[in-house]
Order: C-alpha cells, then structure tokens, then sequence
C-alpha cells in the first residue's frame, strides 16, 4: 500500500455487504445511521495530544472495521477505491 | 461476542421493558427523554484523555444499563440487533 | 437503591416544596428559572479528567439539593419517580 | 446561612442602588448592560480544573460585588431573596 | 480606586481623543473595527488556567491602553465613568 | 524557497492529475469530496500545543501529499502559484 | 514603535504590492482568500497556554510576513496605519 494517512487517519477498503459472512455479522437494512463494513489497508502513526503524546490508533491493518457511511474522503489508488477516516469514525473491529 | 467496540464505545442488547422486573424497575411512559433499558455485551478499552490516558469505562459486560432512547448506532450481528454507543450515552448501571 | 449512576450523574428524588420546610427555605413563585428542591437518593463515582483525575461528586445520599427545573431524565424505579442530572445542574446543597 | 452553593457559585443578597453609597460607587442608568450591586452570603469551595486542581473563589462571604443583572437563579431563603450564581459572573469587588 | 476587578478583567478610564497626544498617536476615523484609548485603573490578579496556574496581567495601573470599543461592562464609581474589560480585550500598551 | 510557513503551515505545489503515476495512483472524478495531489515546498516548525510542546510536523519538503481541494490560501512566488494549508489539511503521504 | 501588543499580538505595517520584490515573490490577484503583505513593527510576548506557559512569537520585528487581508484591527500611530493582528493570522514568514 503506498498510502501512508497522516495522525489519527485510516485508509479502509470498503467490503460489500454480503448475505452471511464468516463470523455471521449482518449490517442493519434499516438503520438510523447504517454504519459499513470495510477492511483497514493502512492506519497512521495516532493523533498527538496537547500533552505531546502519540496516542497510537487502535486498529490495524487487516482488521475488519465498522465506520459511519459518510465519513472521510474517497481516494483512488492502482484503479480501486479507497476511504480516508479519522479512527474516531470507526466504531468496532468485527 | 465478535464485536470489539473502539475507545469508549460500548455494544448494547436493548431489553424489552417488562411489566416488573426483578429488581422493581420500571421506565417512565412519559419521561421528557425516555431512557431504554439494556445490557451490556462488548466495551471498548475506554477513551484515551489529552494527557495520554486511557480512562476504563466504568460499565462492564453483563451490566444492565440506562440509555438515551435515541442515542448511537444500531448493527445486526448473527441475526441479533444491537446498539452501539459512547459509555457518556449511558446514564446509569441498574 | 438500585441505581449506581455513572460518571458525575446523580440520581434525585423530588421533594414536594413544602409551605415552610425545617430550614425555613422557600422556593420562589415567580423566578426566571425556578430551581427545584430535591433528595440525592445516588451518586456517580465523579468524572474524569483529561488529566485522569476522579472529581468526587460534592453532593452525597441524603443531601437536599436545588437543580434547574428542566434538567436531567426521568426514570421510575420500584413505581417511584426520579431524576438523573449530572451534578453541574445542582445548584446547592440546602 | 443554610444554602452551600457547589463548585463555583456564589449566593448573593441584592443591594438596592443607593444615591450615593459609603465608598461614593454608583451604578449607571444607561449603561450597555448594567451591573448590579451585591453582598456576597455563601460561596462554593471552587471549581475543579482538569487537572484536579480546586480553584478557590475570590470573593468571601461579606464582599460587596458588582455582578451581571440577567446572571444566575433566583431563590428564597427564610423569605429573603437571593441570587445564585457563576464566580465568572460577578465583575469586580468594591 | 475602589474597584478591584476579579480574574482577568481589568477597569479602564476611556480616554477623550486628541489631536494629538504627547506619543503622537491617533486613533483611525474609519477602522474596520476602531480601538478605543484608555488608562488601567485597576487590574484583577489574572485568570486561572486548567492547570491550577494564576496569569497574571500584562498591563498595571497607569498603563494606557487600546481596546475594542464595544468591549466590557460600564460602570460608574465616585461619578465617574469606568469600563470593565477582560484583558484579552485589550489590544495593546502605547 | 523563500516562504517559511508559520506553526504547522505546509507550503505545497499542486501537481497535475496524471492518467498513471509512477506509484499508480489515481484520484477519484466524482468523489464527495475530491482530494488534491500536491507536492510539499516548505513546512513549518509545527503547532505548539497548551502543554508547550512543539508537535513537529510529519511531512517534509518533497513529499507527495493529498488534501483537500478547498483547503488554505493561494499565494504566488516567483511567478509559481502555491498553496500554504494547516498540516491537519494533508490526509496522506503518497 | 511606541506600542507594545499585548499577548500573541502583532502590529504590521502593510506593504504596497509591488511589481516584483527584491524576492521574486508575487501576491495573487484572484485567489480565493488574498493574503496580504506587510512588515512586522511590533510583536507580543507571546500567548500564555493553560499550562503557564508562554509561547514566544515565532515572527520578531522587521520580518515580512503574509497575512489574512481581513484580519485584525486597524490603528494610526504618527500618522501612519497599522493593523494588529493575532499571531494565528498571520500565514508565513517571506
């Protein structure tokens, strides 16, 4: 991956929505806010706080995420697409 | 459970409000802001403060909570619904 | 009681204003924003910093407190009504 | 005194405007937002900063202070009036 | 000067505009946004930030200042006229 | 180059979308929010954050970067058109 | 200069767009936010942060600096204009 997202950000591939996955986890038809699935390909060093810490973001790359539907910013790298979040729009590793 | 909430996150199975329940508590019908009743299934590691620390979350898995009716975002997992939310959303363990 | 309230909420039972209570505190009729007297019957373990110190909550079970009339939730334990604030909203101890 | 105000309130008794008071202080008829004169009767141990520090007020109980009038929450105490409100409200000692 | 102002607000005697003043400065007709001139008459002892630290007042007594014209709160002590200003109202000494 | 960007300024010079980079990364045509290529000319010392620390920048002169389209000021030096953004602007090294 | 601004505060003497400076550096005449080019005079102690302590200026007087073109507070001194902004407002050392 050539991406390296800068702080807190995360490059997720998003998954489609299949009818049964692997661990049985199913994303809401219905939902208020329907969150995605998608797969982190690359996570940056954590965002610094006012004390001058790193803190290190808690995913990594492979883990399979739910994020909010419109959070970040598409990209395209080598002909397939890409998301950029912040961590703080990723709400589980499933 | 297959779902590893982030930060102060929390996964919540919403309980049905029964007539009585065992420990006498009932939920208003006509609060101003209704709380839901639920129990807890997965919390995240916590929130990490500017000072760089990470602050536990205070409910833990099996814990019977109140919380904002219309609070986080709903997720399907093996068939179940469930909710997630920030561990602020949670008003009280009951 | 069966409610432990999280972080700095604190859980209240009002109090009927009386004509003339023991302290001799009235209540007034016709304030801009009528406080309410109340009973803290539960106390949350306090917030927590960002600096990741415990606040312990000033108010404890069995003070009589004032708080904004419009504050907090409703909630109904053992067919009796309460109320979740977050100790900003108490005004005093009385 | 029966009323403890928490964190950083202060309680203050109304002065009504005299022509012309002992140290000479008058307050304006026309000001932009005109301050009220008080006498301070209760006050709180202090807010709690983020860093757990507790800030202690600057005004004691006896001070007379100049205060926004649209501050704070009225209250009656053995049918006397007064006022509840932020040390950040009250302007000045005088 | 009677007035001791709390936290970070310091009490300002606005200044008439001259022709010329013995520094030679002028006050813009026409400004976006026109400073008003004044001399310090009283300042509180500074505000206290998160970490429990006291800031204390750049400007002192006598200092003559320039401060944003729709700033603070009039008030009239000993039949004169008096603003009271946070410091970070003030733009600068001259 | 001539232009030392204050705190955690970048100084960046948009790059052409090319049909195929090197890396093989393309930018999306109809993404929300279409991110911008650029190449880094200058940056900062870095932010300094309320615990006196200087968060020094993770860019450098030379990196290839992505940010937002409608991020930061346009300034021309030496007949070249630059952009100068907020590093929290740049979403990835590329 | 006989003023001396208070905190992260910057007095700035605007400099007349010229053909081409002594530095080859342009100003756009069509850019989205125009910065403006000036000449700093006068510069703060610096911004005291919630820890206590004090961020020194990074600009120091005689830079040339760009800046906001509507930043700031317009001030004569001598007859000559100023502006006094804020150190934030000010983009890049030239």
């Amino acid at each position: 991956m050539k991406i390296k997202p800068l702080s807190d950000r995360v490059v997720i591939e998003a998954l489609e929505a299949e009818d049964k996955t692997s661990g049985g986890i199913y994303l809401p038809e219905t939902a208020k806010e329907k969150p995605q699935m998608g797969k982190v390909v690359a996570a940056g060093a954590g965002r610094v706080t006012d004390a001058g810490e790193t803190v290190k973001p808690e995913v990594k790359v492979g883990d399979k995420v739910l994020y909010g539907k419109y959070s970040g910013t598409d990209v395209t790298v080598d002909g397939k697409d890409y998301l950029i979040v912040r961590e703080s729009d990723i709400l589980a590793i499933i």
